[in-house]
């Protein structure tokens, strides 16, 4: 599949899954993640109670959701959460009555320097029930009595979340982590579920992986902590590098959220594919972050995970808005995305501490690997691989040696193969 | 006592203390530990006999001085020492005799780049004497004969120097050491002991330390031997920070002059602190110090100390002259240096190491410390908590948290307390 | 022997060995060595038979050549190796034949982009013949049939170097290493082998050395490797530092090429001395070096080596062609190189780690190394006896006092012999 191919069919997959209405909880992430197993099919779907007690916190009840609206003075039907899943604060409690003006201002929420955005607004763990509109229709409302409809419910039920397993010859694993209880917004955050669909999808088709690969699909906070909570001394244990992904679909710079320290293999394999496909990204401390990261690298986790992305939550002011639509987000954003991780993960495959076989440089030429004759310009390529030899003394990654050469590590894998096959130099586990 | 008050107090004992005259030892010394110690009942003075050894040095005879004074060729009392101590050389011997100019202009001092002050000037380990003078005066001296005139005595006697020691929880010890040996010069030395002095009350007016203080007021270099030579065992085994405090009377920008290594505790406290408070400070290497810093931090001695000053010596052209006057410093200078040293110490008190209770990030808001209703902006308040509680994972004092989050320690001091209360953070010994 | 005449014996050597033709093996290297014995009598000459396996490599052939040149069509002598060894190619093996131009064609070799200069080829490993010619002459060949001589013979033989071994206090050796195996060209290469032994004979007049000295010439790579086949072991256990000499004899700006991690004793005082000799000297990472420093700091091999050249190979236009000629070197080009290498030695020779004898700062004008009037002004001298004091502490060598200090290393080598003279300084072994 070509790239432009790559870039429409996740496009797709986000135009497919964008208009359900998702949560932490409920029937909307279980029909994303059905839909995302049409894809994937090898996605493993999994829940946990309500009340379920996970560290610190507490699964809360399942939230579903079948209409709402607000009809005013003169009977108009002037919200109507059929028309945007925004329009109703997540986890609204079922109402149905009607209030004065005033009584019902205290449940509207709206964006006065975005009059015609419609804010996303949730309170899971306090009960209540609110109404998002734009700052430009709370203007205009009239006194009067509204009659308020949401017709939800809070009961006893599950938190679900999908989990893809992908083997690979080592059991030590690069673990990728994206959202899906956000409802219709694009860049945060359905880009995230399809853009990770569509990195599976690659990595099950390659011919051979050196890692296994753990790809959860959670409900942001709370989602991941319930994951953490029944595996994390297993992740702990087996975990080599990992990626949030999240805000990947839309066409401005790339971001990138150094990990707790900014000092794993994570953090050095994202800069490195960055700084030579992407020079322009913004990089961020740990400390500006702000998604599900805070779980994975909290204290007593510690994961070594780092948050590739475009713009960043927060950094622009379509984020959590009805402007962070799909005309937000883009085939080529979404593809850049994916094109990035990839090779994060490629480079993370190849990055394998190298040692020479001989003692001293080995006598290239004898081997193809160098000129017969010398003459007054060396070539770039043969430099290439004499210093190349120079740095695979055993106390070196791939990776570390790209960033002495000053080169792409993709530029290595061939010449590295080359010398593997000539016995030139082995791999050290 | 008002930020105002305090200030005054400190000039007020400065205006006391500085018409003095000490030197290294004598009367001058005793007198001011005396009014010292009416400050500070706690303060202690110890003496320490002359031809005592101490390390490489030997304390020398003390000297006292009653009168001295220069009468010209015409009669007329040109330079007396009772109108300021500096016209005599410290530690002069007593002489009583009538030269001619071309001799006494031997042991005359002044300054040509600065004719109207009076240079400070000492010979403690050779016996001579001289007096000082402007250099004005010195170029309008007449031929002729001169009567010499100097009281003084150079006796086997004391070396005086005080000592407050201030208990807290623990037996380690924050440092901090002054010079009590400069006859009537204000930023460079009067201020020292002073703005020391008020350290001292208002660590004695806290409910409670958590490390126990030792004050030295010492003479500069045999004086800060000499306690060394009796106490550097239990220092080098109990002092975790300290600061030398001198020059920190005046009202220009502060300096800073780093430990040995520039890695101490001390370091990083006394930068942090500077940055906050006072960013344009000046920062100096180890090798541009010169004060009692060399005798803490000498070889097989060690100590953690930093300096921190207002204006350095050497750096201001008033340094070691009769313009180094009490016009030179100033209540707001002098109150300036006291609570930059202040802060300095509260955030030694608050630097232990944090350590989270649960396993990941606890719930906030179960506890008030998050709002319940998601909104699009987060606010500062709630993501300082939230990622202080990043970093609490047993490996960073709570100066390296606030260097993590770019903000000032004693920001954080209500936060750790208010999660200390909860019981979602402990301290660790 | 003053500066001026240093440089001009130093190059009247390059004068005398420039002409001869010399090649990885054979008899231009013989008499090169043979020359320098006369300078040097401590020269041990070796040599190590073809077909002898060194690592992955095997000695060649020995070549020698007498007679080799090309007659066009109209029976012109237009190239003459006795007129410049540069126009055969190096290794060529013997031909005698008359052939076409189109074939000749594909044995010739020119720079196109000089075409007054004839470039320095060589086929070591596959045989070959070739004319290297200028292209302004390759242009204007006519058609037609030319007559093909090279009088060479490729036989069983030797690969011959030589080596300096200089006894000193302690067995732990100072390496030098220089290329013998260029014929005429005069910064890249006479200049290594002239300055070597220029630093051979001075190191040899020193009274004493605390380093036993290695200086090996050798063919480059191959004589390297060949050296490093026999002594690696010993060279792993024993050498501290080292220097590669080369490119060492023009006017132009100095260079330096790191070790392989830039960070061994040889980087340390490679930068200090070109930092206040040469401030205005080039830096180049190890990956843009590529003399035999590749094989001394190759895996396994580890030996810690830096090169200090003038102008490095490949940055210069007259680089492996007739205009690196002895116009592009000078006496007091060759001399400057030398001297910076000198001082390079000079250093590692004081560079001891050194400890106070005494706890806490000496009493230093007790022993005449201070004032005994305290003045406004601190001399800087003094200033540096006391810093340097503060930091013997067993922690540093004596060039990290320097740089700690900021000043010349060599600017205290007397104060250092001082302080041992009074027993106040050790050196720590």
């Amino acid at each position: 599949m070509c790239e432009n191919d790559i870039g429409k069919s996740i496009y797709n997959l986000a135009v497919e899954l964008f208009p359900i209405c998702r949560s932490i909880t409920g029937n909307g992430v279980r029909e994303t993640l059905k839909i995302i197993r049409h894809e994937v099919s090898d996605l493993n779907i999994s829940e946990v109670a309500s009340g379920t007690r996970c560290f610190d916190w507490t699964i809360p009840p399942e939230w579903n959701i079948k209409e709402a609206y607000l009809i005013n003075p003169d009977g108009e039907k002037i919200v109507d959460f059929s028309k945007n899943n925004l329009h109703v604060m997540g986890y609204s409690e079922p109402v149905n009555k009607t209030i004065p003006l005033e009584e019902l201002q205290e449940h509207l929420y709206s964006l006065p320097d975005m009059p015609d955005a419609i804010p996303y607004v949730t309170s899971y763990y306090e009960r209540r029930w609110g109404f998002c509109i734009t700052h430009q229709l709370r203007e205009n409302l009239q006194k009067g009595n509204y009659k308020i409809y949401i017709d939800s419910t809070l009961e006893p039920g599950q938190l679900t979340y999908g989990e893809i397993v992908i083997p690979g010859k080592s059991k030590k694993e690069i673990f990728l982590s994206t959202y899906i209880c956000h409802p219709s917004l694009a860049n945060n955050e359905i880009s995230g579920p399809v853009v990770t669909t569509y990195l599976a999808k690659w990595l099950l088709g390659l011919r051979q992986r050196e890692y296994t690969y753990r790809i959860v699909l959670v409900p942001e906070t709370i989602g991941s902590i319930a994951y953490l909570s029944e595996k994390y001394e297993h992740l702990k244990n087996n975990v080599v590098a990992g990626f949030c992904i999240t805000s990947i679909g839309d066409d401005n710079a790339y971001s990138y959220v150094e990990s707790k320290y900014g000092d794993t293999v994570s953090d050095r394999i994202a800069r490195h594919v960055l700084n030579h496909i992407a020079p322009n990204y913004k990089s961020y401390p740990f400390v500006q972050g702000g998604g599900d990261e805070r779980q994975y690298c909290s204290p007593g986790i510690d994961l070594p995970l780092v948050t590739v992305m475009r713009s960043k939550h927060y950094e622009y002011p379509e984020y959590h808005t009805s402007k962070d639509d799909l005309d937000f987000i883009s085939p080529a954003g979404l593809y850049g995305g994916y094109n990035v991780l990839k090779y994060c993960l490629l480079c993370l495959e190849h990055n394998e501490v190298l040692q020479n076989t001989f003692l001293c440089q080995p006598h290239l030429s004898k081997y193809g690997l160098y000129p017969t004759v010398s003459i007054k310009r060396e070539k770039a390529d043969f430099r290439i691989i004499k210093n190349l030899l120079s740095y695979t003394d055993g106390n070196n990654d791939l990776l570390s040696i790209a960033e002495i050469l000053g080169i792409k590590m993709w530029d290595l894998f061939a010449i590295v193969d080359q010398l593997k096959g000539k016995e030139l130099l082995e791999g050290t586990s």
